[in-house]
């Protein structure tokens, strides 16, 4: 339980009490201590006209983007996912054909991902369809990367190009030609997005690793969680930030502003970490350095061509 | 998953893969092989509007039940639970005051079972709220009490009363009045209903039941997927059902028939059980013996006064 809307996880946490061995509410996933491997675990809802449109995604699109939110949260933690569980509700409009694609897409990640669909809930609803996926997973014992974990000196590192999530979105609102490559390129991206498990799992066996989660909120919002449990400050320099040609191309075009994309639409799913600088030697795969953990307050001092700018962010709102 | 609701399960299934050494859609709870104790799963989503009524339960009875309903289906495979996950979409209209007193239930519930909220996810609705709850259980390695194992000449049992739930549904929509007593115990069995966790746990430690599950569409129904599950037949005495005082008389004052509650409109979370009949002198809370396992068809053949009966029940339908 990580997202703090109306100032629920507060009061559900002050009605919480966490027994030895297990850590609840506060990042990507829960854990349940083992005696060889941990239980790690974590839950997303997602609601039609708050976190999809039936007329802007496909079924196949919603089921995989159902499991992919999830999963990502295992590989968030550095974790092997073992197991998912889905709820689903349908409106008597959606219980036909809607669900059997949203089943065939939620499949087709789970195939591709090798995590067994083991158990769930289906339900009838008045009006909106209403999801609701729950995911499990193991971790060596006592290895799960924490958002805590940040240490003075690290690097800041993303898995992936940031942004294109968010433009893909802007682009489905405003029914962009699909049939651009760039268009296509982001509304892909905000569609179907890719877990990082493999690299999460790499990134965990390197023993390098001080903090890790995901990037579903924005880096701005998102890089303040791990600056907040870990206590440090941070330094990112925009002119880092890894930027697709495809989201360069469309924000020329309709005159977007890519670092707000980058830093504050969220939905990226890649992972966010801090590391000493060596650690992207290795792993096979790209890791992007977007910044430094520093001394001080658990703010971010955003940079340009390292200057101190003003850059004011919002975190990403549903539409 | 066990719901079958416009046949997607079946969809579901065929579409899944479940690895050796995990048991996925078709009981209770899923099962996932651990070396000591296996990990059991099940979840549960209850809808505004379909499960509940926002004028006819209380935000705190709620709460309750979201979580009473799946740590019964922990009960049912005489596991233990381990941590609960809630995932809940408030409008606008239920973001404060409903809310806290709805986590206040969930919290006295989670109390009085030493259950700890280990995670979840909480969002806006549009309109209706929507609650998954997720629960974690635990099972010695191999002990946990599936829907399979009914045996010719077993007695079933049930852990309680029967039918007060049902009534209880039918004394809210018709605002009977809740200052009778009678009216008042079955309103709060539906309303909080008692998840039979050491019952399970107690009635799993003889090592003599056969099959067992928890009563949550009544037993015409939930007898049927044992008696499915085992390739057994059931015969099932009317005059045994475990009927409570506060039943027999509002059956009487308001004309409603007794037997249907009981065999039909679920949500008692009783535990119905399979075993030798000895097992009931072996546990200090009371088994009803309501029936016989038999050989032949899977179905309920039922019994009045021992001559072999027409009775026609329906599943529960929600409201």
């Amino acid at each position: 339980m990580k997202k703090g809307e109306f100032g629920l996880i507060d009061f559900i946490k002050s009605h919480t009490t966490v027994p030895e061995g297990m850590m609840g509410i506060g990042d990507d996933c829960a854990i349940i201590k083992g005696d060889v491997n941990d239980t790690i675990f974590s839950t997303d809802m997602l609601l039609e006209g708050v976190h999809f449109l039936r007329t802007k995604a496909s079924p196949e699109d919603v089921g995989w983007k159902s499991a992919a939110v999830n999963l990502s949260d295992i590989a968030a933690m550095g974790g092997e996912p073992t197991a998912t569980f889905l709820s689903i509700a349908l409106p008597s409009d959606a219980q036909g054909e809607w669900a059997e694609r949203f089943v065939e897409g939620y499949a087709e990640i789970s195939r591709l991902y090798g995590v067994p669909l083991l158990g769930g809930d289906t339900t009838s609803s008045l009006r909106d369809i209403a999801i609701n996926v729950g995911v499990m997973g193991s971790c060596e014992r006592g290895k799960a990367l924490l958002r805590s974990g940040a240490k003075v000196g690290d690097t800041i590192f993303v898995t992936g190009t940031l942004g294109d999530s968010g433009a893909g979105l802007k682009a489905l609102l405003a029914d962009l030609d699909n049939s651009r490559e760039e268009v296509s390129y982001v509304v892909s991206r905000h569609l179907r997005p890719t877990p990082r498990i493999e690299e999460g799992l790499a990134l965990s066996r390197t023993g390098l690793v001080g903090a890790m989660m995901d990037i579903s909120d924005g880096i701005a919002s998102d890089l303040g969680h791990i600056l907040r449990a870990s206590g440090v400050g941070a330094e990112v320099e925009l002119q880092s930030l890894p930027i697709s040609p495809a989201l360069e191309h469309i924000c020329q075009c309709e005159g977007w502003d890519k670092y707000t994309l980058a830093t504050a639409a969220g939905e990226d799913y890649e992972l966010l970490l801090t590391a000493p600088e060596e650690v992207a030697e290795m792993v096979d795969f790209p890791l992007h350095p977007i910044g430094k953990i520093v001394e001080g307050k658990a703010e971010i001092r955003w940079l340009k061509e390292g200057k101190e700018i003003e850059f004011n962010t919002k975190g990403f709102t549903h539409f």
